[in-house]
């Protein structure tokens, strides 16, 4: 996947130990059985941090969801380390407080601080019971392999079904100091976000305050994860947090200026390459979809119809066929519960391969199905929405639906 | 499909033919390939009924629905006729109202009727032109042979992806004279109804006013097909229609009396049945799924929560792998959007097999592996979820999600 490019931003290398301060690990503790792949991961900042995060509005809610919300509330937006899980997501377990509970304090004992400074998730198969043992058993390795490269280690421990991993690391300047943001997510099954999207973390050198950062934390959120669906499945363990030490030097941001927007449009290069990662390598995906609605009356509007488009079960079905199937697309808008005229709309499909226009002012066009076809052998196709109502664009991403999602979920628990 | 019995309710053969003075036809016009399937229909009532209809709530309207609505405005809810064809639904042209009034109008000359008492539509690929073509050369043919037992022809007519026909007729008793309502439907993808679901007929030679007989039908239908999904994409030809001639000889219902609740009743046993049928042969399905919602505080939290679960691709998945994985029922119970306390829900999984309880007060219950797969090897599974919180009861219906339906969409227009 390329990624765009935005002045004054230079993407690195490093995901979550890209920025100062940051030490990662992974490890295989046993709860996978496969001893190759890492089920066990620890992020720890060389001080202490402020800390923002965002949970999913499931009812069902993971037992680290809780206790992480818990230790946020009980620091006042404070942290300094994360443990997470792989393989068992420790939901709708009696004990799942319990044993998130004791997650972070086998981190906080092993680094000789407090547990409410501990952020904890887990994710995989829900309503199994965690078992504590190898956790226990493997937590001073897990401490002892920390290391200001451990990052690769680190997202190999959370990735569950996703194929590559997800690392996306950008620097930039404010204040005159130089300053990195970097993030690490996992798919890719049970995605459609609300509030956040499976887990993600982010740690960032900058020096800004924990409002501050919840708020540009809460408004990409809102145009990158919660603009991606994967299957329509929004997860019981959603989280992303967002970490940041100060090591970079600069004048703590705590108002809404320059260097808010600053630190706030590096987010969202990063959530956005991120949500980008996670839609591409979909469960069973062969392709990126990304809707852009444009010229609609408001954001809501735009983000409302960009998410009905790759949400459609049947488009996603009709791209992996590389058929032009766009009456598709006009139903999907048509469903999407937004005020707009439908007969102003205008869709075209595209890719690397060109730009076929399908529909004018709700009704169709003649395409060549030759250059159809040619369009949609791409790996990465566009449908570009005009409602033709205002100036407000959004995107949304998701990804083909194909044989393979339903063979891995078919038999997800074996 | 086991079909349930109802006190006071007999099911009979001949679907929209099976009351009294309906006539009916289908034959292949040429918009199908296939010589051997028919593409189009003609329903017509010996005497002027009494009509009424529900529509999609898409933005995007099939032409068909415009004009029908149309007409049975013109006619204050008469109408003498249905003309329907598969294979183009006639949706998203630019001429689209025109070949749909069109139409009617070849259907009310052949039969020497209004054009106005025709009710038309249609189903298919969308934003294709509709060749009129085709229809205006077989009216004739199609008018001719028409016969009181013509229903297979008719119903073998709208069917597209459709493995099996769909068809439900009952005769009941209502003020001492002997009456019949019966109907059809065609499937089997784009379903995920909100006032309607695909194309539907029902026919009954009760007499009721056109006002009760709508409100029994928008009564009806938020039980029935709007607690029917498919895959998630709401079709924009979805239609359902009800004709009511009157040949039974009863006293007009004209007050919510109990005649009404005996016709009522009726229209929910033939709507039910076929809502069944549609969810079991759901595009590429193997499995019905049955989610029923008890103990709800009110009908539509247990419509919400029903309609979540068997929504949810996941579970679908897992449904088709026979894979007892409850924790995706009570993910998708909570990403419900209505209020109930997800920690007082209960779930069993259940088939003619035997009942597995895996779920209470939120939190899992062992179960044997074994017996979770002697369950889930039915061919119709039951989820019956509790949400302890008062006395409501309601159903949704759907499918697993499989290859075939991938395959079935990867390549619909070819």
């Amino acid at each position: 996947m390329e990624m765009e490019k935005f002045q004054g931003y230079t993407y690195v290398d490093g995901g979550v130990c890209a920025a100062k301060g940051y030490q990662a690990n992974g490890l295989n503790c046993g709860l996978n059985s496969d001893p190759e792949k890492n089920d066990l991961a620890l992020l720890v900042s060389d001080t202490e941090c402020n800390a923002a995060a965002v949970y999913t509005t499931n009812k069902v809610k993971g037992a680290p969801i809780i206790v992480t919300k818990n230790h946020l509330a009980a620091t006042g937006g404070k942290a300094k380390a994360v443990i997470a899980n792989s393989k068992n997501a420790n939901t709708c377990n009696a004990d799942g407080e319990e044993k998130a509970q004791k997650m972070t304090e086998l981190a906080a004992k092993v680094l000789g601080i407090d547990a409410n400074d501990v952020i904890v998730a887990s994710t995989g198969v829900i309503g199994q019971i965690l078992p504590i043992e190898p956790i226990e058993t493997h937590i001073d390795a897990l401490a002892k392999g920390l290391s200001y490269d451990g990052n690769a280690k680190a997202v190999n421990a959370i990735m569950t079904t996703d194929t590559v991993p997800k690392e996306v690391a950008v620097t930039f300047m404010l204040g005159g100091k130089e300053c990195t943001l970097g993030g690490m997510a996992k798919g890719s099954g049970m995605i459609h976000p609300n509030m956040a999207t499976t887990l993600n973390f982010i740690t960032s050198d900058v020096a800004i305050s924990t409002e501050l950062m919840q708020k540009a934390l809460s408004d990409v959120t809102k145009i990158t994860y919660n603009c991606l669906s994967i299957d329509g499945d929004t997860s019981t363990n959603d989280m992303v947090c967002v970490m940041a030490n100060g090591l970079a030097g600069n004048e703590e941001v705590t108002a809404e200026n320059t260097d808010y927007e600053t630190f706030k449009q590096a987010l969202y290069i990063v959530m956005m390459n991120l949500t980008k990662m996670l839609a591409k390598d979909g469960e069973g995906a062969t392709k990126l979809i990304e809707c852009t609605v444009e010229k609609a009356k408001d954001l809501d509007t735009a983000i409302i119809v960009a998410k009905s488009v790759i949400r459609s079960p049947l488009f996603k079905c009709a791209i992996f066929g590389e058929d032009a199937n766009w009456g598709r697309v006009l139903c999907a808008i048509g469903y999407a519960e937004a005020e707009f005229d439908i007969n102003k709309v205008d869709v075209d499909l595209a890719s690397v391969k060109g730009v076929l226009p399908v529909c004018r002012n709700g009704a169709g066009v003649a395409f060549s199905e030759e250059f159809a076809s040619e369009v949609l052998s791409a790996d990465e196709i566009m449908v570009n929405v005009s409602l033709n109502a205002g100036d407000v664009t959004a995107k949304a991403w998701g990804c083909d639906l194909t044989y393979d999602y339903v063979k891995i979920n078919g038999d997800y628990r074996s």
